[in-house]
């Protein structure tokens, strides 16, 4: 392995430019891996950055999240947009196309050119998704895509963090999911830009629909003139139906966040968190260097033991880096 | 409000630790707004800590989580356990009670003297879950609880944050929850110290216990001798069916834990996660007073103004406060 030869980043760059798949995957390895390269990566990518359009999909398991991507992304390439996928797993260790590989759908959009496929993983990543998707999205960004689906795969999903990456966010929901909505009631309004009501052709979706219109008339936030009112969307995602109208949502959310400066709010929103992140993760990376791990061991041993509060112990932890 | 006294927090330890319910939700509020007495809160409560067993239930929305929870209390109650719930909405920006209040199975514990019920919100709260919950941990603790029972409520559940917290486990499943076991595979059989399949009395619950002992099977890993494989247990939580089972799967599981150091070993885990968050939201705090809102604001403009990449931007921030 050392016989390899060092990676050149600049080259990386400019065949990733030209559409070269293998070197956009070898990017987005180097800015997962936190390689030593990173830094150069992000230099090298930063003037190509700020095209596209990120848009993340959320919702429970089972509202039709994997199969509405797949076909969202036919639409998208239908109209001839550069599409970007990013499909993030919070709860498997494994990274790189293994969860995609399963999917039958996705598959068809494996061999187009002009659409790259990520899975990424972010258990045990320093950070979680966070820290990790940022740098994929960068990369996604500046080979020239137009859109960038961001989906979650499996339990655990950080929706949160999925909407702090995204422009524009899409949540899912499906009729017959049981107390769907209601599980849902507390943050699903404040997150949504567009909603989605897919399996529209079961029974109970005209119900849901109004549920997220009376819901939405209580909300009051978004009632002043100019504001965006999430538009509510039915598909069937199973049979492509309705997708072209998620598409025109997706596409008059973006004038509109281009129109208000939202779009630049979001970014620089979604920066200020990413600088942080950074900056806190070197932090932790020199706490580390300089008590190591047993010296952090020693200092939560001390608190199970009831002998040392946990503030007194991070006081301990931080006097060394910062006086 | 100016004139209302100043907090005598010896005072509020020492009713909370003879059960006064008001004396403990004070404690917790405290603690969760991270009022400046938090430091003296975590001292006082400190030589009374280390005796709950905190348990985590997680699963996907629909498999009965808050039935489960509720029940579970019901059972912990009739053989004398002091029962501590801490309901955590990472998606709600409300807090103290809102949710719980809805919940009818939870309000017959409402009056008992032996059961502390607090709901937590982590949206916004710096640090999420990892930052917020620790503290809200100990004061159930310190007042005397048996058992913790964490519980997530709404979408966006955290599983990986509510594990971190527990020194127990359970992932709740429910058949006909259509991908269920299938969507949660990648990361369901790490974070489980016991499996409930609830509604067991519906068709596909064999199936399902099936299911995870070939996932078991497969694992490998749990079988070396001595080593705990997490128990499935079947439960009709709605009817009650099957819930001193899991009692008595949690008291296997801390027996084992006792028995083999886990449960120090996790503890100290715990502690380190704990050390670390507050240290690095000290350094973030740090940033904010030097640079200001307006600082960070003005680095990330130029980060999407592709000017200045993150990590460079980064290193401007940290400069300032460790040099």
């Amino acid at each position: 392995m050392r016989q390899r030869a060092a990676v050149d980043v600049a080259e990386l760059v400019e065949r990733a430019r030209q559409s070269d798949p293998r070197a956009v995957a070898r990017l987005i390895t180097l800015v997962e891996n936190d390689s030593p390269r990173l830094r150069e990566v992000a230099e090298r990518l930063l003037p190509y950055t700020g095209h596209a359009q990120v848009v993340g999909l959320t919702g429970s398991p089972g509202v039709g999240k994997s199969t509405s991507t797949a076909v969202l992304v036919t639409a998208l390439r239908a109209s001839d947009k550069r599409v970007g996928v990013l499909a993030v797993d919070p709860s498997s260790p494994f990274s790189g196309g293994a969860l995609l590989g399963d999917r039958i759908r996705m598959q068809e959009h494996a061999t187009d050119p002009g659409v790259f496929i990520r899975s990424m993983a972010t258990r045990g990543h320093l950070g979680g998704l966070s820290a990790a998707a940022p740098q994929a999205l960068r990369v996604l960004d500046a080979v020239g895509c137009d859109v960038i689906l961001i989906e979650t795969v499996g339990v655990g999903q950080s929706e949160v963090e999925i909407v702090q990456q995204a422009d524009t966010t899409i949540v899912l929901l499906a009729p017959g999911m049981g107390d769907g909505i209601q599980a849902a009631k507390a943050g699903i309004l404040e997150i949504a830009d567009v909603f989605v009501i897919n399996k529209a052709d079961r029974d109970g979706a005209d119900q849901v629909a109004r549920d997220l219109r009376y819901m939405q008339s209580l909300g009051g936030a978004h009632s002043e003139p100019g504001a965006w009112r999430a538009p509510i969307v039915k598909t069937v995602a199973s049979r492509a139906e309705g997708i072209s109208d998620v598409v025109a949502a997706i596409e008059r959310h973006r004038d509109w966040m281009d129109r208000t400066g939202q779009l630049q709010h979001r970014r620089e929103q979604r920066a200020i968190a990413e600088i942080e992140a950074i900056a806190v993760e070197k932090v932790r990376r020199r706490i580390g260097e300089i008590h190591g791990i047993a010296g952090i061991a020693e200092l939560a041993q001390q608190v199970v033991a009831a002998k040392l509060d946990p503030y007194a112990a991070a006081d301990e932890l931080l006097a060394s880096i910062t006086d």
